[in-house]
């Protein structure tokens, strides 16, 4: 049948690494289409980067179209989440949108195009999948961050919010200035103005960049262990390999002990009559 | 006896998962109560906050009678620090305070509920035990950073009082200084005052920067040092449980070496009445 | 014939350490011609420092032209990428330059006369190859951090061009905010610019600030796993050297064997005529 | 005689635990002085602190000697660096000294008294004395690090000297600047002051701190590379330990082997008289 045909040959298309690197081309075009539009550009090139864009548009559309019909089971599809992304791209970028509220989100929608190198090229999707699986085990830390913050932020606004409303208002602002203050970005501009109320307010800034320090290096030791705990790990599986080596040592040591005792048997049977002798 | 069926009844309740989860969610709750309270809000809300507040603090109450009657015996609770800690925040609660020096202190009491979770989540438990177990380790990396800041800070201060008064009036604030300095916070604006009387003063700044920057660094290596050597005695002991297989190997050479001579000393006999026949 | 000779003299001279060091020497004195003409100095001394500048240059002409005389084969010292480089920097200091825009490059050329204690010592060129062999590692990390600042900073100029143009105008203006928000360079002061219009930006800056730092911690991790895998390939392949012994072992065993077997033989064939006895 | 019976005695007094818990007191007392002498106190205490002082420095005076006439080998004594700085500190202590700008040195040396603790724990002169040891391993990144401070430091004086002559004056004073920029120390507000002039003078800058940054975790690898590798040097030699076992193994089979040859060789000598029977 013809569909079928079409079916494997464009799934042939999307395997060929030419055809990969052509849309990489494409979308790195599109990059700097949406740099372009951020510069004061003379109306004529505008209106050639609007043609542009749509071609780009429909050649994505075109592109994420040859994927689908591509794929041997159509719902697989829509099983990879990079998929799912790519479709939604292009089908937005596809509504026509005047309003200047939604055209906002139709140039956002056009930036987010640049991630789509991630779905094309296969080392930076295995990049990032590596670095949220890290996430998780980072878990427990961040909870432990998270903790130091509210109680900091808590009794940050409780003390400080009339010194600066501006910085320790609320508990959400106060957790902002915290973050800011963890990053050291002018920490002492914050300090010296609480510390003209309360002197002994140094307390609290320097108490709470040791804790995040603190927390901080936890975090950097027990990446570096994971590191090293699967490095030893796989290390423990090459050498899998040959510890079948001693395994076999042992079973020709086994071997040899039986020819040695079948000899002393042999010996044994063959010296009563020796004796007799 | 029915007390003790009741203390059974509460031991179980404790170690049950989904009361622990409903603890974890009450403190949430009142972390939530207590972020809402640094916020403008109506009275009314107010007044919401100051019931659910009480009703809490009776939660909490009722939470730790359970633990403390769930234990077997009673001697133990208090020797968890984590116990001592939760019945200090809820009986604290518990105090009707007015004064506003008081309220101050209710309100605190009530912002370390959230390190409640901490005694309830035993993850989070372990993560601090392992951080205040790691600390003694820089015991003497710190003593050092201490020796440098004491000198940096009496020489800051002999010298740079008379410039700036707030940032090196005595040992003390000097020592604050130095730690604003090895934070990178700033620290030209605190150099180029002071390079203005004494030129060569960016000496000062240049060597404190490297040497607190040499004893962090030594620091680190001594974690990652501590990580490594830890690592590797797990590895060691883990292979302890092949080495047998070695001595093994050794213990059947040992015995095919017998039976060879046993082999010997039988042909040995037996060869004699040959050599005669 | 003579110029051979020649070549097998300079050869020797080129290798010889004495000049190697006066080599080196000679840089460093030519590093401190360059920064004596930062300073303001009087119309003599600047005339001696011309006059020095011309010797350091007419010997760099020497050193080159000895090292291509000594060149056992002329078309190797080209293939040499340092070789080039000294070269160049000979021959154009030769150029008289007097024009203001060319003295500029003159001057520059003379800068970088300083780089060729890199080409002159083995250790700072093998560091130097070993830091360009480490780059391509870190490609798809790099490629994913550009793709993160090119999406940032699309966002940003779309949204904060209005704000502050000098910050947010272009694109690549933007990055280069960005870069500096990276550095936590006085990033606070941006965020506050634009939250006075837009409430939510703290959110771009922070999932910036986080998206960077985990980018930048994947790096380190990256090459850090790089580091223990090679240290451990080195031990494994130092490992190999004893390996054999295990070989041998087996070898012996299989010698042994063989031994017994003919033991065996013997007394198989030895032991019929024994029975017929 | 009585003088060896001294030096013993001394000997056994300067080895005693608690003989050096107190020295370390009264360095912390020393400490304390020091750090009192910062504040603004009464005449009074000031007079009080003058008698402490001088009662700590023939404190100082007679330990010191202590450990002169309890050191068996006097030559000895003065072949630790750390006795020949414990004296001179004791030394010009006793000098008495009332002109102005003398008295500020006699002021530095009862500061570095605080130093005298490195010389009394044996902890910290360990950690002072490895921290020595790992320097000349980052001697080579030290001087690739300083030869790029070198070329933008004159590659910087010669462009930016005329848009600001406090920052970039020099080549001494810009790199300062640029120890300031590779601290991230307001180093935009350098930036853009010369991008007014020079548009593309950013380049200058962020090459300027990729470099160093690169030549820093350079760093930091060679740090990480030598603690992993004498890790496993370590474990090497502790497995030497174990490595005879393998040649004892090998030892028996060899042993093994010439039994079994014996056998063969005795079967071989019987054999012949079995066939003429």
């Amino acid at each position: 049948m013809d569909p079928n045909s079409l079916q494997a040959r464009f799934h042939r298309l999307r395997s060929n690494k030419a055809f990969e690197l052509f849309v990489v081309g494409i979308i790195v075009f599109s990059a700097l289409v949406i740099g372009a539009k951020t510069y004061d550009i003379p109306p004529l090139l505008s209106q050639v980067i609007v043609v542009l864009d749509w071609m780009i548009t429909l050649f994505f559309l075109f592109e994420v179209t040859i994927r689908f019909i591509g794929e041997p089971r159509k719902r697989d599809f829509f099983k990879s989440g990079w998929n799912i992304f790519d479709t939604l791209i292009v089908v937005i970028s596809l509504v026509p949108i005047e309003d200047s509220d939604m055209a906002l989100i139709g140039r956002l929608i056009r930036v987010f195009r640049v991630l789509r190198m991630v779905s094309i090229i296969p080392e930076l999707r295995m990049l990032l999948s590596s670095l949220i699986k890290a996430l998780p085990q980072l878990g427990y830390v961040a909870l432990l961050m998270f903790i130091i913050f509210y109680i900091y932020g808590a009794v940050g606004s409780f003390f400080f919010a009339d010194v600066n409303d501006v910085l320790w208002g609320d508990i959400a602002i106060s957790m902002l200035t915290l973050f800011r203050i963890m990053t050291f970005e002018d920490w002492t501009d914050v300090m010296y103005e609480t510390m003209a109320e309360y002197p002994f307010s140094w307390m609290f800034y320097v108490s709470f960049i040791f804790l995040t320090a603190i927390a901080f290096l936890n975090m950097i030791i027990g990446i570096v262990v994971n590191v090293i705990e699967s490095e030893n790990r796989a290390r423990q599986i090459e050498e899998e390999g040959e510890q079948p080596a001693r395994s076999e040592l042992e079973a020709q040591l086994v071997q040899l002990q039986k020819s040695v005792d079948q000899l002393l048997a042999q010996q044994a049977t063959q010296r009563p009559p020796d004796k007799n002798d």
